[in-house]
C-alpha cells in the first residue's frame, strides 16, 4: 500500500523548491465574513494580553464560534492614538454570529483589559458592524463621542480610566481554510518546519493562522465510516500512525511527520501570499519531505489554491 | 462628595498591610461548575500554546462561553507522561454548557495543538464527565484504550501521531468570582500591583485569575439607569473619571487607578488563599492605597469572603 | 528645599507635551565603536534566544565588557537567506575591545546557539572588521566560503550542520549615552512610562536601549563624596528616597518616581528619533510629570541633544 | 567508515530507554567555583529581565568573562522579601574572577534593573565574597544596614528607590560541564529533545544550562590539526555534514542532527539528576536515536559522569 502511494506521487507533475516536492494539489478554501480590528494599550505587552484572550477558543467555526487569531503588530508611530497595538481578525461565516462575537470578544476581552483601545483597522470593507455604537451604552449615559485621527470615536469610563472604541467595525466577504500541508521525515522535523512557516506568515498582512501557535496537528474527513452519528472524524488516510493500517494511505514512505498551516485572510491575493511565503519557509528546514494541501475535491469550497501556482 | 466618600471610611473598622488600608468589606462570590484538566507536551512552550488557545475567551459567563484560565505549571516529573504541562480550568455555572466547552475547547484547541494530550487534574470531584469517551469516536475505530499511569486513557490517530485523552474528567461544584479591589495612586500603579498579585495568586494551586492577565479595568453594575434594555452596565461609583461628576462616590480622594482581580476556584479556600497572597503582593507596590472588594449587599452571591479575615 | 527645586524649574523655558514638562536641558551622548549584525535561525524564537544570550552582560562599558542590545526584528523575506532574524548592536569605545567581543559574543553566543547564521547589518560602516576571517578557522579547514546573497560567507561544520557567517562586519563611529528621565508621581507610573519609552523606541531602526528591559533605575555621579576609592556613585539629587535629606536635590516635589532610558545608536539622527519617539510615548502614561536629561555640565560628551529641539 | 562507526556501538554493553540506545560512556567534568543568588522585584516579569541580563554571556569560560543562567523561579512566599523571583548561577574556575563578576553582573545588570533586590541562595558554601559590602560604598554615605528575614542586608538609595542587597554570596566548588549528547535522524528531531531536555532540567534546583537556550550546537576539539594558533576547533568527528568526509566519524550512521546539554551545578549530585532528567525527557521526543556524552579521555576533568550508571 506505501508502494502505491509513491506511484501516485510519481505520475504527478513535479516541482520542487529547495528539494521539497512541491504536489501538484489545491487547497480548497471557503468564503466567511472577516473583521479586522486594531487593539492598542499602553504597552505592547498590554495590547498583546488584550488581543490573545479575544482570539482564543477560535481555532475553527466547525466547534469554536469564531475563527480568530492576531494579524500584526503595528508600533506606536503607526497607530491612531500613537500606542503601540496588535491587529486581530475575528471572523464568521455568518454576518449575525460575527456581530455577537465582536461585541462579547471586544465587550468581555479587551474592554476589560488594562488601558486598551479599539479602532478599526480593516481596508476595503463591504459594510460596517455598529460594535462600538453598541457597546457606548455600557457607558450609562456617561459615554463621551470624540474624535481621534479622523474617526468617530466613543469614550466608555471605566475603574481604571476611559476606554476608547471606534463607532463601527468594517467587515468584508474573505477566504477561511487556506492550507498546505508539511510533510516530513519525522513529528520534529514537520513542527519546526510549521513554527517556521508559522513566523514567515506573520509578515504577511490581512492573514491570520487561527489554529493554536497556528499549527493543526489533526486532520479531518466529512463525516464518519464507523460512528454515524460523528459528522467528522479523523482522516486515517493523513494519519502517520495508520500507514501499515488504511488502505489508499495519502502519506509518502518517508514520511512520519504531518502538520497543516491553515490560513484565513482578507482576501484571495493575501491567502495565497500567505501560503507562499509558509511554503518557502517550510521548505528550508532539514527534513521536510513533500508540501501538500488539503481539498474536498473541490466541489465544496468557493476557492481553489493551486500550490504550484503559487511560484 | 469626596469628602463624604472619606467619612464613610473613617467610620469602618481601621486594617492595615504595610501601610495600606484594608477596607472592612466582604468579596461576594457564586457557585459554579468547575474542571480541571491537565495539557502536557512535547515540550513547556507547546504545551503552553495548547493551553492558551483552550482557555481564551473565558473572562466571565455573562458574555463568554466559559471561565478559563491557566492554574499552573507542571513539571515533567510530575505528570502521567512524564511530559511538562498545563493545568488549565474551565468553568460554567451549567453543567451541560460546562461538558460542551470541554468537548469543544479540548476538540478544537488541544486536540488540534502539535504534541498534546490531556489528563484529568480534579481532586475530589463531585461527579465525571466523559470527555474523553466522547472524543474518541473522532477516531473513527482506530482510536485505542490504554492504561497511562493507572488512567484509563484513548489513544485517537491523528496526521501527526496519536492524541492521547483521559476517559472522563472530574467537574465539582466550585467559587466564581472571588474577587478585589486595588485601589491606587494612579493607573500605573494600581497596574503593577495588579500584576504582582497575578504573579502572587498563580502559586496557589487550584485557582485561576480568568480576566486578561488576570486584571479587570471595569466594574459593572447590574442594569443601567439610563439604557433599559441593558443588563449590565459600568459602575460609574467606581469610575476614576467619573469622580467629580457622580453622587456616592466610591473611590476615595486621593485614588486615581481602580483595578479588580477576579478570582475562580475549586472551593472557598483556595479562593481565599488567592485573595490572601493577592492582597500581600499588591500592598507591596508603591502608590497603592486601599483595598477594597465588589459585592452586591451580600444577597446575590453563595459566598461572603471578608477581606479582613483573611489574615 | 524642596521648595527650591520648584522654583528652579519655574525659572527655566516652559514646554509641555500632554500636560507633561519638558525641561530645558540636554542629554549628553558620547562617541562610541559601533557594529550592528543580523541573527537569523530556523525559527523566530530560535534566532531571538541567540540574540539574547550575545547581547546580555552589557549595560554600559563602565563595569560591562560592551554596551550590547538588539535593535529590531527582521521577518524572513528581508534577510539574506530567508530566514527570521534580529539585528543587534554591540559597542565599544575602544576598537580592539570590540573585535575582541564581537569574535566572542559570535563565537560563545551565537555559532553555539540552534540553527543561526551571522550577516553584517550596518549601513555607511567607516571599516570592517574580519570577524568572520577569524571565526572561520574555528572550521579547522573545513570551513567552505560561499556567496550569499552577494555577502562572501564562511560555512563552518559543526555538530548540528553548518554554522554561515559573513567575512567581516561593519563598524563605524556611533553615540553613546543618548537618554531622558522620566519624572513621575511615583514609581509604578515612571515604569510603565519606561517600559512605553521601550517599545516606541524599538521601532526606531540603528538603537539600541542596552540597560535591562531598556530601563534604568540608577543614577549615577563621577566620582563620590564619601569613599574616595570609588570611581562613581549614587547620584543622590536624583534619589526619590532622600529627597528630605540632601542639599540641592533635583527631582520636583510631587515626583517619587524616576527612571532613565538610554539608548545607543548609529548616528546623532538615529538617537535624536529614538529620544523623540520614547519621550513621546512616556508622556502619555499617566502619572508622568517631567522629562528631563542627564548630562555632566557639557564637558565630557562629544553630543548635546537638546530635549527642546527634538520636537 | 560508517559502518566503522556501527560497529563500535555494537561492541558496547546495550542499555536503552524508550527504544533509545544510551551509550555506555561518560562525561567529562569539571571543577568550578559557583555563586547562587536570588533576584527578587515588584513582578516576576520584571525579576527575569534582571535575571536575563545578568547571565548573559555567559555559555563558557573558555570565551565568556563567566558561566551564567536562570536555576529557578521563586513565588513569593517563598523568598525573602515576599516577592517573586528566580535563582541564577554565576560560575568561573577562579575565585578573583567570580569576585569581580559578581560585582560586575548584580552591579551593572542587577542593581540598574527596575524594582529588584539580590539576596544569597547558596546553601552550603565554603566561603562568602563580600559582594554586598562592596556594593553598598554605591551608595555614598546614604546606604543603611537592615536585617530581611535574618538576612544582613544593605539598603542604597537609587533614582527610583532603594536597592536590596545581602552583605555577602557564597560560593562553593561545584561542577562544570556535565553534558550529553543528543543523536537524532534529523536537526529538528534532536533540537525539539534538546528543548525538552532543558525543560525537564528546569525542574532540578542547583543547576544551570548555560548555552543559549540551553542547548549546544557545536562541539569542540582540543586544539587545531590545520591552525595551529587555535586553541579549540570543530569537532569534526562529531559534525552531520562531515559524516561522509572524516575518518573516525562518531556519528551513528542514521544520525544527521546531533545536539549537546551541557550542565553545571552546585555539585555531582545535582548534575547527575539533571542528565538523567534531561535525558529521560529527550528519549521522548520522536527520531531520537541514541544518547552519547563528551569526554576528553578522562585525564583532564574531576568527574566521570557514566549516562548507564544514571538509570
Amino acid at each position: 500500500m506505501q508502494y502505491q502511494c509513491m506511484q501516485l506521487i510519481k505520475e504527478r507533475e513535479k516541482m520542487e523548491i529547495n528539494g521539497v516536492d512541491i504536489k501538484d494539489t489545491f487547497a480548497e478554501a471557503f468564503g466567511i465574513q472577516v473583521s479586522r480590528l486594531l487593539i492598542t494599550a499602553a504597552t505592547k505587552k498590554l495590547a498583546k494580553v488584550a488581543a490573545v484572550e479575544a482570539t482564543g477558543y477560535g481555532t475553527s467555526v466547525i466547534g469554536c464560534p469564531a475563527e480568530a487569531g492576531i494579524d500584526c503588530y503595528v508600533p506606536p508611530e503607526e497607530t491612531p492614538d500613537g500606542r503601540p497595538g496588535y491587529v486581530v481578525m475575528i471572523c464568521n461565516m455568518d454576518k449575525k454570529k460575527l456581530d455577537h462575537e465582536l461585541l462579547e470578544r471586544v465587550g468581555m476581552c479587551v474592554l476589560t483589559a488594562a488601558t486598551t483601545a479599539v479602532f478599526d483597522a480593516l481596508e476595503n470593507p463591504d459594510e460596517k458592524l455598529e460594535t462600538g455604537r453598541k457597546m457606548k451604552f455600557y457607558g450609562d449615559g456617561y459615554e463621551k463621542q470624540m474624535e481621534v485621527d479622523g474617526r468617530t470615536i466613543h469614550s466608555i469610563p471605566l475603574m481604571s480610566g476611559d476606554f476608547l472604541m471606534e463607532h463601527d467595525l468594517g467587515i468584508k466577504s474573505g477566504v477561511a481554510g487556506g492550507n498546505f500541508f508539511i510533510m516530513a521525515e519525522n513529528q520534529p522535523a514537520g513542527l519546526l518546519a510549521a513554527d517556521a512557516a508559522v513566523d514567515a506568515i506573520k509578515a504577511v498582512p490581512g492573514v491570520i493562522t487561527p489554529f493554536p501557535g497556528g499549527i493543526v496537528s489533526s486532520g479531518s474527513k466529512v463525516g464518519s465510516n464507523k460512528y454515524k452519528f460523528m459528522g467528522a472524524s479523523t482522516n486515517e488516510k493523513m494519519c502517520v500512525t495508520l500507514k501499515e493500517d488504511v488502505e489508499g494511505c495519502e502519506i509518502p514512505e518517508n514520511v512520519n511527520g504531518v502538520y497543516e498551516i491553515v490560513i484565513d485572510g482578507v482576501d484571495e491575493e493575501a491567502v495565497k501570499a500567505a501560503m507562499k511565503a509558509g511554503i518557502e519557509a517550510a521548505v528550508k528546514v532539514k527534513g521536510v519531505i513533500q508540501i501538500s494541501a488539503g481539498n474536498f475535491g473541490g466541489n465544496l469550497g468557493k476557492y481553489k489554491l493551486n500550490l504550484q501556482d503559487l511560484f
